[in-house]
């Protein structure tokens, strides 16, 4: 069994949402086990964190960074980090704001740093740019043209119904993906780097 | 009389299109006078750049960064870092790519990170997303929700008529911010700092 | 009279020492107000930080990123974020950590991707990196070689009196070098973008 | 039999002599075999570079970001880029400049961009901060506390005699954790993700 978990921030219910659509990627890939887990449950559900063969990170965008309820979560992960806990599982991470851009790339720069000061390894979204030439569409999966984690944008004054069907696929896709790594990834435990 | 430099490389034609749109934004300011200078052109018109008060950095994205053709440009300013040459002038930059993201945000680091080096002081966009909430659209001036510089997105199959006339506007709200910034911070001396 | 607002978060006392040794360098500049604000008073001096010509952005770099209280104090700055309150004022940033890197441009990154977005213009840190020959040494000012903002490091079994002094100095120059400018750029009004 | 290549551009000798302490490593983990590749070379070893289990990027910091000479090398890469030919591959990173920090996350920050737009999954490098402490030195692994990829510092008057015995200790570290990854990850296929 691959144990996937998914530790993320919420604070409109579109980050949930998401989430959701990563958990629901992760669990298709057969002999995968998810744990969807908002930050506030981090240090309660801590032994599945500490059990997932990877973990993937979520938060919203908030003035172009991890929003603060995130960034208690990464400040908490230090004595895991101290002790090399979570050094050699995969990782990956996902975002959404309002506008396209939006600064987004700078919150998945800091998931990704997270993970990798953590010693993980970084599964990125993998999926090539949607909707880059003129047959294109907003409908086209990975339609903002991610490459390092999953995004998402979704209108200020909407709620979950405001995120693209494009988008739930996209997040959905990087579930998978980081399922079906960590399954390939779990078969021969790397030795430790010295 | 405020000069600014804009100094860009143009692969197949959007850049070329994207920078005279940033010069014809600082050109409507009063008492300026802009110099459009092609990468290729830079060691020929040094002069012009260093005389500058204000230098615009424009580059496309190709691979997730500045172009070969712009990172030549880049390694070529090193004398001038050396000797300070540079040292208090305003900077600002732009890209374009094919998707709305793109890693986009990998070239406009680069822009900034070279002009802070030369001591340069950093003009970001300073315009509000648009685009980001249910009543917008990709008419909005600044439709990708860019901050640290300006950005555009036309899709790969077509050429500069591929461009929104939202991402002229901004470009052009670029041009004149620079603009009217250098001319606010020319009036005093900055001593130097040490 | 230019006013000068260094807001920050401490964890163990390095971030408050370097913030002193910031206001300190921007004290010295005639005619200039420097008001120290630690993130948890940010609200009830939000007065002061409204008023300033520039504001200095500082936190320490935990887990490779910004602290959860800076994080808390940058979510709390969107209200002044959507009405344009520090439009145009200057901005600057600092950080400490550990080990020479550290991941520290991270946090700088999100502190000036706070400023951006706040339509501030970034004054960098504007000295050229020491140490970086072998008549160099570790008291050179800007030992590290930082460039978009400052940066300190303190090994972590050391309070206060574990800060270079090279470092103080060069935290000194950056509050310098951001009064010098908001004198110069506050003579004259910059007209608003559009 | 695993394969791991390294590509990098040296401008003065340093990177060479770093991409051979990473080729040492990589080679010291039984069952692999490795391709050291200067970007001059990339063209005509393109079968050796898309053979590979792993591709690690080396490059010096230029100005704040990858050398123009590895720019031309990273837009070469559009066509596998466009074709899927690396997607999967693991992929790592390093980098040199003449100070501590010197922007080098830039560089690196390029090379992982790089590497995710390829689908390529990320090893950093895997080892705790060194010199972090007062019992700590310049002696440490990781002295200079890097965490995305390899960061090594030379004096930028001193030839490949300028780097310290800890950088290519750290060095040869990331070879050996790429090595021991990639052929960890060749075991199993990794579906498409769609």
């Amino acid at each position: 069994m691959t144990t996937v978990a998914v530790v993320y921030h919420s604070g409109f219910g579109h980050t949930q949402a998401l989430a959701e659509a990563v958990a629901k990627g992760a669990q298709a890939v057969p002999g995968t086990k998810v744990s969807l887990i908002p930050v506030a449950e981090a240090e309660a559900r801590e032994a599945e964190l500490d059990a997932a063969d990877a973990i993937i990170f979520g938060s919203p965008t908030y003035m172009g960074g991890v929003s603060a309820e995130f960034a208690k979560f990464k400040d908490w992960t230090s004595k895991r980090w101290m002790e090399g806990t979570w050094r050699n599982k995969l990782a990956s991470g996902f975002t959404v704001s309002a506008s396209w851009n939006g600064d987004k790339h700078n919150t998945i720069y800091q998931l990704l740093t997270l993970a990798v000061q953590h010693g993980m390894v970084w599964v990125g979204l993998g999926l090539p740019p949607g909707n880059n030439h003129s047959k294109g569409s907003s409908e086209d999966i990975n339609r903002l043209g991610a490459s390092v984690g999953a995004m998402a944008q979704a209108h200020a004054d909407l709620g979950v119904e405001g995120i693209a069907a494009s988008d739930f696929k996209t997040f959905e896709a990087l579930g998978r993906r980081v399922a079906e790594a960590a399954g390939r990834w779990k078969e021969v435990p790397l030795a430790q780097a010295a």
